[in-house]
């Protein structure tokens, strides 16, 4: 299933995407997508569903994120090998753990807010994924289970106030609009594979990001696990698990976004976002 | 007003403290202490009910965290010169700030977690503020307005997790039971100065941690007011503002807790927490 929201921001319903790519609406079977309708039984419920039955909703209907409530973005840095090269870091032995706030959750098309006092916004192209049961000190391969499903995220970055701005990354990774989520929720079962999907990311039609999960050094099941033994992971809780090379700000020289710059990316299987670049 | 939440963890509901100390139950008033209840009107709504027309609560009853549905816990590192020294860190020319997760919030007088893997388990008495009105890029000065009431907090810390396991303090700030909360939220109008208030923390009775927000190095006005040009900060998140001297990675040598050890703090004038500490 792809599940999402749809509707003005704040005012989203839930809805789900049929075979031939229309949104159906389903506020008249569940009142949102909460965390109580990630886990198992309550995702059969809404795969038992037929979607020709349930009302269409306009194809030009704004986006929301795709997860409503979420009370934790997790997100993974340095884990694709060659980005973490490109930084000039070492890819650290175990996953190195940050925050974004909730509040940058923003949807998969919104505008993406450039602040006043920015001066190096950067990109990031992420696997996402969503969490649909507890997980607590989890046992070592048990990982997936707790997966309601995937999703397309940019991990947005101010580097500047992530990096020269007394320490710690959440400072530069939390404004509102860094954390566009969607167009979709993909559970499970139809992402057969979630380390061998092809990933990219353009700014104004140029390919900056292109690359696959297949090089992420920590992987989703053991990133699952291991997150658990020091945080405990609740449904609707977002992990991003980090970002591929070509970001702006391992450019020769470097490059960051301005307003009225275009950001497009993608990932196999979990359909795209489209950003425009708005000064604040 | 001394807002709290009593009962059986996860079953809490609102209630207040009247003069006389004793817990009157506030559940047929409003729902929960939840984020709409924090605003400047909702609060006068319940600071003009008469305390003594409430249920009465047994005193022995659980005390929870004094406020649900906090979406956000962030935390300023090295804001006490002093405490900054001890680490050997230089105290940040700007708020140094890191995050907890949510998941992490317990009541005042839970027990803490030792998980099984941890070595360095830390403490740090806190002066802690929640948001009661939404706060982005507010103007110098203006910081207090969004504050609906303060809030004793111990920080926990695995230093260990925090340091040395692949950067970014969230990794050891957020276990369950890592950030008590309570008491009581108190609002906003019952303390005069959040700047003049005495904290101490001891461990198995003995005094660890004694000192006053008054030397506190970036004020609470001015942390909403520069924490909001980053982040918008929500009515309910909770915002700790630093610990001063006395950590047990600071100690020669250092002293970390172990199962069975008992912490008590407290802040003048926002009660005090006791924990026992028990291993997973």
């Amino acid at each position: 299933m792809k599940l999402l929201r749809h509707g003005p921001d704040g005012q989203e319903k839930p809805g789900l995407l049929d075979q031939d790519g229309q949104i159906r609406d389903l506020s008249g079977v569940i009142p949102d997508l909460t965390p109580e309708q990630l886990g198992a039984e309550a995702l059969a419920r809404l795969a038992a569903l037929d979607p020709a039955a349930l009302p269409l909703v306009p194809a030009q209907t704004r986006l929301g994120a795709p997860v409503a409530g979420t009370r934790k973005v997790l997100a993974i840095g340095l884990n694709y090998a060659d980005h973490a090269a490109e930084t000039g870091a070492v890819a650290p032995k175990e996953p190195m753990l940050f925050s974004k706030a909730v509040t940058s959750i923003c949807g998969p098309n919104d505008v993406t807010e450039l602040p006043p006092s920015s001066t190096r916004l950067d990109w990031e192209v992420e696997l996402g994924f969503v969490i649909g049961t507890r997980a607590k000190a989890i046992a070592a391969g048990t990982g997936l289970a707790h997966i309601a499903g995937y999703v397309l995220a940019n991990d947005y970055s101010e580097r500047e106030w992530q990096k020269d701005r007394a320490g710690q990354f959440v400072k530069g990774k939390s404004h509102d609009s860094f954390c566009p989520l969607g167009p979709w929720l993909v559970t499970r079962d139809e992402i057969a594979d979630p380390q061998d999907l092809s990933m990219h990311l353009s700014v104004n039609g140029e390919t900056r990001q292109s690359g696959s999960t297949a090089t992420m050094i920590h992987k989703v099941v053991f990133l699952v696990e291991y997150l658990s033994q020091f945080v405990t992971l609740e449904p609707g809780d977002v992990i991003l698990t980090g970002t591929p090379p070509g970001v702006g700000a391992g450019m020769k020289p470097p490059q960051f976004l301005r307003a009225g710059d275009v950001v497009e990316l993608g990932i196999e299987g979990l359909g795209r976002q489209r950003h425009e670049v708005v000064a604040l």
